[in-house]
């Protein structure tokens, strides 16, 4: 459920690049020229253009691009540009050195990748920062939060349909158990929801509803001030629900006086080509406005320009 | 510095094949001619039989050969023709379900092999389990045991030379720190041990014998009698001299009254093809003894024969 469009008849890699390199030549950027390239090119296309721009001009796009462009426009052209796994390491590189707010992109990367996908993103982190992901997140967080990120960003979860419903049942009764006692951070829970399958978990949460009448989540958000749960409480979106997760994130990105633009850059550039189109469709649900619209109203520019044409609407 | 031998003229698969099909045959077993030639053959020839043998005669040579073989000789060439990343799922399998021994085969497993092949012993545990080896590991095991083995089993190390040497005074000051207090099963040393790389773990343990004039595993010897603390000082050994660890798991098994062929048969049939060579010297040197002469000394049969065979002697 991908929202970007792609040409039906797309110009050829060569003259992609020297489309490029003519919108950063001269006085002035073409901004809106770069918008058109990139932004209806998918993953493969972008990969291919990147190459030959290296080598017919001898400099990485990347730098090129970051020497024309600044701020929220730069960041978008930046991660949407960037190769997926790459572009994960960067982002997860970026959140071990800020501060806790950032677990959540650590978790979010965690959670919503595919588990071979997890691999290439450990393994993209190995070549640019010459270190390894976990070394890097369990250095710079700890206690709760610690015990909960490592296991999530070195999981390989089992990706089949299978779910064990007698396990399901017994794990939902350990964890409602652990809930009650407010032992958010105990090892089972821990347990199960890092390594558990996604369908597995699924299994799990359904259970808790049958037993208990209650969403986990909403047992849990009667403790959401507490950083540790709520991080807790929002994996357990993720793994479950990534639609409703990052309809909160965009939500919460754009209700904020400003409008946090990490978030927002991050959740469309990482999604356009997943499943934003399914994020658009629950943000609209959920807020009675189009996200295309919510973002008009709160940003400008060829920011904007980007923003909207990573969700699907036509030339700038 | 793998021990087999492989002869310069290697009969075709097809050949191979036939031979093993009519060791199988009639009324007994011919032993011999099963261990000439699977013991001779590398990781990607046997993988060629295997298939060979099943597109011609409808079964997996590896169920042909549990109908004709017993006990030691039927584990070690069974574990010998499994494909290395398989046979390693298999091992780790077989150890969540034993007891505490056999949490030292999966820290083993885990911190011997590259990291990507860790990777695709995960890879490989989906597949045979349709589970994943952490869930596996978790739901097994408890207490400080699950606080290093779960780490260990998803790590994913950088696999580079560098080290950093201010890094690794820091965290040799805290190691040393942390036993002084008996604290072993710290959150900081689990963090160190599980997700630093060999390079830098080999730094730390450097410069704690410069601070401290005494080597990690000395300090944590003096504690041996805790299970957790010795499975820590494995851990350790196995990540900074695999060979030692190796020669200890060998000399434990022979010396035990009877001997303990599992670990014997483990150690022979994942070391051959790797570095089972320099285990023998530092067997030889640490017992005065050649490794083969112990063996032939505690074992009998086609599974002495096998063993010998795998060490590089030839044709039985």
């Amino acid at each position: 459920m991908a929202t970007i469009t792609v040409p039906d008849c797309v110009p050829s890699v060569q003259e992609d690049v020297e489309q490029l390199h003519k919108a950063f030549s001269g006085w002035g950027t073409n901004e809106d020229l770069i918008i058109n390239i990139l932004s209806h090119r998918n993953a493969a296309q972008r990969n291919a253009i990147r190459q030959a721009y290296a080598e017919t001009h001898g400099e990485d796009l990347l730098k090129a691009l970051d020497k024309e462009l600044t701020s929220d426009f730069e960041r978008a052209i930046l991660l949407w540009t960037l190769e997926s796994s790459e572009r994960d390491a960067y982002l997860a590189n970026e959140s071990t050195k800020r501060w806790t707010s950032s677990n959540q992109v650590l978790m979010e990367i965690a959670c919503t990748r595919s588990p071979k996908d997890l691999v290439l993103v450990r393994e993209a982190y190995h070549a640019r920062y010459k270190k390894s992901l976990e070394e890097d997140v369990a250095y710079h967080t700890k206690g709760d939060c610690r015990k909960l990120l490592v296991p999530l960003v070195t999981a390989y979860r089992y990706p089949g349909d299978e779910a064990n419903l007698v396990l399901a049942k017994t794990e939902a009764k350990l964890i409602h158990e652990k809930i009650h006692d407010k032992a958010f951070s105990d090892d089972d829970i821990i347990r199960i929801i890092s390594t558990r399958s996604k369908a597995q978990i699924n299994a799990t949460l359904n259970q808790y509803k049958n037993l208990f009448e209650n969403d986990v989540e909403k047992d849990l958000e009667a403790e959401c001030e507490n950083d540790f749960v709520a991080l807790l409480t929002s994996t357990i979106q993720c793994l479950a629900y990534p639609e409703k997760y990052f309809e909160k994130v965009l939500r919460d990105s754009i209700n904020k006086r400003g409008t946090e633009e990490w978030d927002l850059t991050r959740v469309v550039t990482t999604r356009a080509e997943v499943d934003l189109k399914i994020i658009k469709d629950e943000y609209q649900r959920r807020n009675s406005v189009p996200l295309d619209r919510a973002i008009v109203k709160d940003t400008g520019g060829d920011y904007e320009k980007m923003l909207l044409a990573l969700m699907g609407h036509e030339e700038a």
